[in-house]
């Protein structure tokens, strides 16, 4: 019924991006239906998929929640959701259901343990894993999940505790395309942007790959902009010739590392807030995986998995990613 | 006399982008004083300093020219220009020079050999070295040059063989500040973009910089990109997706190096024109000399020169600095 | 009754190196109960499992065999060899097992895939897997193997073709102490050293350390050979100096990789035979995968993982990883 | 004079290695003409210097003394030595010198600078330098001297502070064979290995070599070490295993960088003593410049020297180069 209707409403385009779209189309078709909507599962109650599921909420879908940690559940029971203690249980009460976990061992008991997911899921189910893990392994969830007759769909974020509370995170979404509308409505309530990456597992690894390369560019930029200022470049001047130029990138230009060439960014509060290392280090050691399996070489990518890793051992880990410029820049003493 | 005229004419501001103002202004400070000026000398006629030179004369300065084969000055003597045996008679002959010269030895033989400028350059003279050299010799040369009673600026450009042509180099200037507005108003005939990045050394340094930046940027595309299609995605479309994310940077949104995906750039054309491997590694090789000599730790881009050495190894040296993909994208048989 | 007798026979010692004491201990073992040994099971007859079957034939041990491709096990059943059908039924007529198989993909499968060991395993049986796989694969496999009242070992080996058909394997072994001197009454039968290394899992480890270590030191053997032969030194002069100083190592005093420097090596003979990069290759992946879920930094390690997988696409495959040198000793053209 | 005494003494063989004669051969040959000794020359009295010519003084050597810093002279001055006021001076006043100085700067300044060696020196005078600098530098300072018609050899030492005080020097010696037993006469004063390397420049490039690829061993074997125990390995057990498998090395046999693995070695002195990373980091960069020059890869070499120098800013400059391992080895803490 739910899957039926999805399928109505899937649309056919190649490329989605729904961001332009939704100050009205959204808005619209969650005022639309607010009186009927079936109630939404959400399994992981933390940092990111608390404030996710409250917008749900504010788009009027009755949730099923699980959390391991009960506490994580209180806040939401309080406001009137249902509360139950197994995720198979919010399979048996949901249709479509939204993971958020930290890790892939996470999402997989989640899914296929003893009281997973899938001990009783409905057919004709939409199961959306916006956990960041290895897309191989969302693959197989999807195998399982599509064996019991439901759909599976990867949709990893970008952006952070913020972008989550303001409804901005951004989706990466895998899975067949004729459910992408499906997962779109959901999806919309809680991000700006929700992009269709191509069949299971591109999701994962679009965002693996993007979060790669803004490790390498940051780590290049930490290095151009603290050589060029051991050469008498002044920081502001650097930033500004880099960024007119081809060095151009979004970590020069939008979250620049050095403190005092921009406002507003972690770099200019001593690197609090922002992207932590420690999550941007373990999203490195999906990209190292992911290209361990399919024979790529990565030896830019694998050797910022390294630094990274590094800094988290000489207590970086809470700081922002962008603080490996105050990382790099220590000075030698003789 | 030149030099007080210089002096009079001198800019004041911190930060000079020329580009805006050319259309009217040069064009009008080079067509101002056509039938009256005073000779320019030019040392390096390559593939660089050839067509340099002649925008010089497009706009009107008659040349002293120089060049160690005899033949890269022909088509200056044959258009009337005058062509003289050595360094020094070009500082005999003019007081304001361009050097455009492939390696910093060939930079200090220029200067200080037994037949170089500093044999017989004149009081107030300006001279200004184009060539990509170490910022440590620069700071040497000027040194120097300031001796004898001259002004010596660093003025790397970017931008190829095209760039130089058209007249739309940027130049990247380092020296004392009243004396840029002197070294713009040749440099502008040459490039559209003359900025001033601060004492002697730091032209070089800026160009260094920056293009260590890319060629870690530029790797990390072809990496993320070449591990995002083994993942299954496609090209285009992970292309758009780091675009309008994070990982965006000058070479995955203007000269990705993925055939395919864009047109117009080196990766459409089998890695021909552009800016060449072996070129990208020379400047790689400058950014290590200056890293190791200010104790600044480059880690990814100590690498990214190796990966580019090796590459010269292996057949890229010709082809442009993109092709870096081709070289990892390479599949393992079995 | 196999498991009291080989508890009973279990030594103490907290390091074990059973080469020396081989010429007359195990012999002696293996002759003396020639006429009652009970049949040993071995799953998976490659390269490496072939021959060592064999050594455990000559050792007196009745085999049952099996391998997903059932050619390879022809030869031992015209040898008078039992073939079964599934590793589970392998499980039910022995109750010692040797496993030797290419991933940890396959090795999962052996045990505890559908038709797998543990369907059908014994209590008190002895199950060594003398794969080269990741340690937490071989971890979780104990953990299914002890839940049935079983015993499991991990005891990858190194030493290649060579060393296994000649019985000069070296065994690295991880698992219960106790059960040490039975593993090593097989064991021995096809390798020349049976290491004792600590808890299930420290086979591995050791097993993937020292591969790892060797893969960096015979890659900087090749860079500091080819950078002295470049600055003018003579390769035998350069290898014996390297030998008698601080540089020495395995990869120079006894593998060296520039031909003409040793014989009897790869690199004597165009790198053919030895250990192949595509192995070297899939062993610094484990160590890879190994570091990133201990969060160990691990930078030239990942480099040189690099290093081989990009070999591998070059076609290095099938050399031996000495021709690293040959990789990078291509000369540039210019 | 000196000079023909000194070819006539020449040695013939391709290979040098005096450690094994010295206990006869050059306490003979020292104490033979202990009355009539010619004064040598030496410039340079630092930590290595300053036991150095000390020993010179034992075998009977008269010294004519240089150093910037008046103070280093002092001692010299009081046992009797003659202080002169420059290079020049010494030599005027002797034809065979020894320098020892820290820089390739520094050496330049002796050789060629306004009161240099080769302001004064004798035609037929053996000029020794024992500083470790860039290759091409030897080169070049060679080129000079022949000019003058003196003889230059480059004889970079390995060994600390503790083996110029004893003794036990390696020195690695570039330049014309037919001088290599002069050089052997004075140099077997200070080590107890003297290795003819080639050409001038290749005792630096031999020096160099050795370094890098200790520095890289050096950072595999805590690197594999590190990992090892993470894995559950005992480290001295892990230590046997390597060393007696193909991951062996100087770095894990004879200064193994885990303290409780071995005794006698920094590592079981909190890293005190030893060779210092900012030597390390020194004498990587000089491999890194060789290397860049020659346009040779050396990709771990690179990463090794990067790897130092962050250390050197991170408070371990003055620690032994061994305790890259207790750089890799801080914990993550969350």
């Amino acid at each position: 019924m739910a899957a039926s209707l999805r399928l109505r409403a899937a649309a056919s385009g190649f490329w989605y991006w729904s961001g332009r779209r939704r100050a009205a189309g959204l808005t619209e078709v969650c005022s639309r239906s607010m009186a009927s909507k079936t109630p939404v599962g959400f399994i992981g109650l933390g940092n990111m998929g608390n404030p996710m599921a409250k917008n749900l909420m504010k788009h009027g879908y009755p949730l099923i929640i699980y959390d391991v940690f009960p506490d994580a559940c209180k806040e939401f029971q309080e406001a009137g959701e249902q509360v139950v203690s197994s995720p198979a249980d919010v399979a048996e009460k949901a249709d479509r259901i939204i993971t958020m976990l930290p890790t892939s061992d996470n999402a997989v008991e989640a899914y296929s343990g003893a009281n997973g997911i899938l001990k009783k899921v409905k057919k004709g189910s939409l199961l959306i894993d916006s956990s960041t893990i290895d897309p191989s392994v969302s693959k197989e969830l999807a195998k399982e999940v599509e064996k019991m007759g439901a759909v599976f769909m990867d949709a990893p974020v970008s952006g952070g505790v913020g972008a989550a509370r303001s409804g901005n995170l951004t989706f990466m979404v895998g899975g067949v395309e004729d459910e992408f509308a499906a997962a779109q409505e959901l999806l919309g309530c809680m991000g700006s942007s929700v992009l269709y990456c191509g069949a299971v597992g591109t999701g994962q690894a679009a965002k693996i790959c993007n979060n790669m390369l803004l490790a390498i560019s940051m780590i290049g930029t930490a290095e151009a902009m603290n050589l060029g200022i051991r050469l008498g470049l002044d920081p502001k001047l650097l930033a500004k010739i880099l960024n007119m130029s081809s060095g151009r990138c979004w970590s020069s230009d939008t979250y620049n590392p050095v403190p005092g060439v921009m406002d507003g960014v972690p770099s200019a509060n001593n690197y609090q807030g922002g992207f932590g290392t420690t999550l941007m280090a373990k999203d490195l050691g999906l990209a190292q995986d992911s290209a361990t399996n399919t024979k790529s070489p990565i030896l830019l990518g694998s050797l910022a998995h390294q630094i990274y890793r590094m800094m988290c051992a000489k207590g970086y880990s809470k700081k922002d990613f962008s603080s490996v410029f105050q990382y790099l820049r220590e000075e030698e003493t003789f």
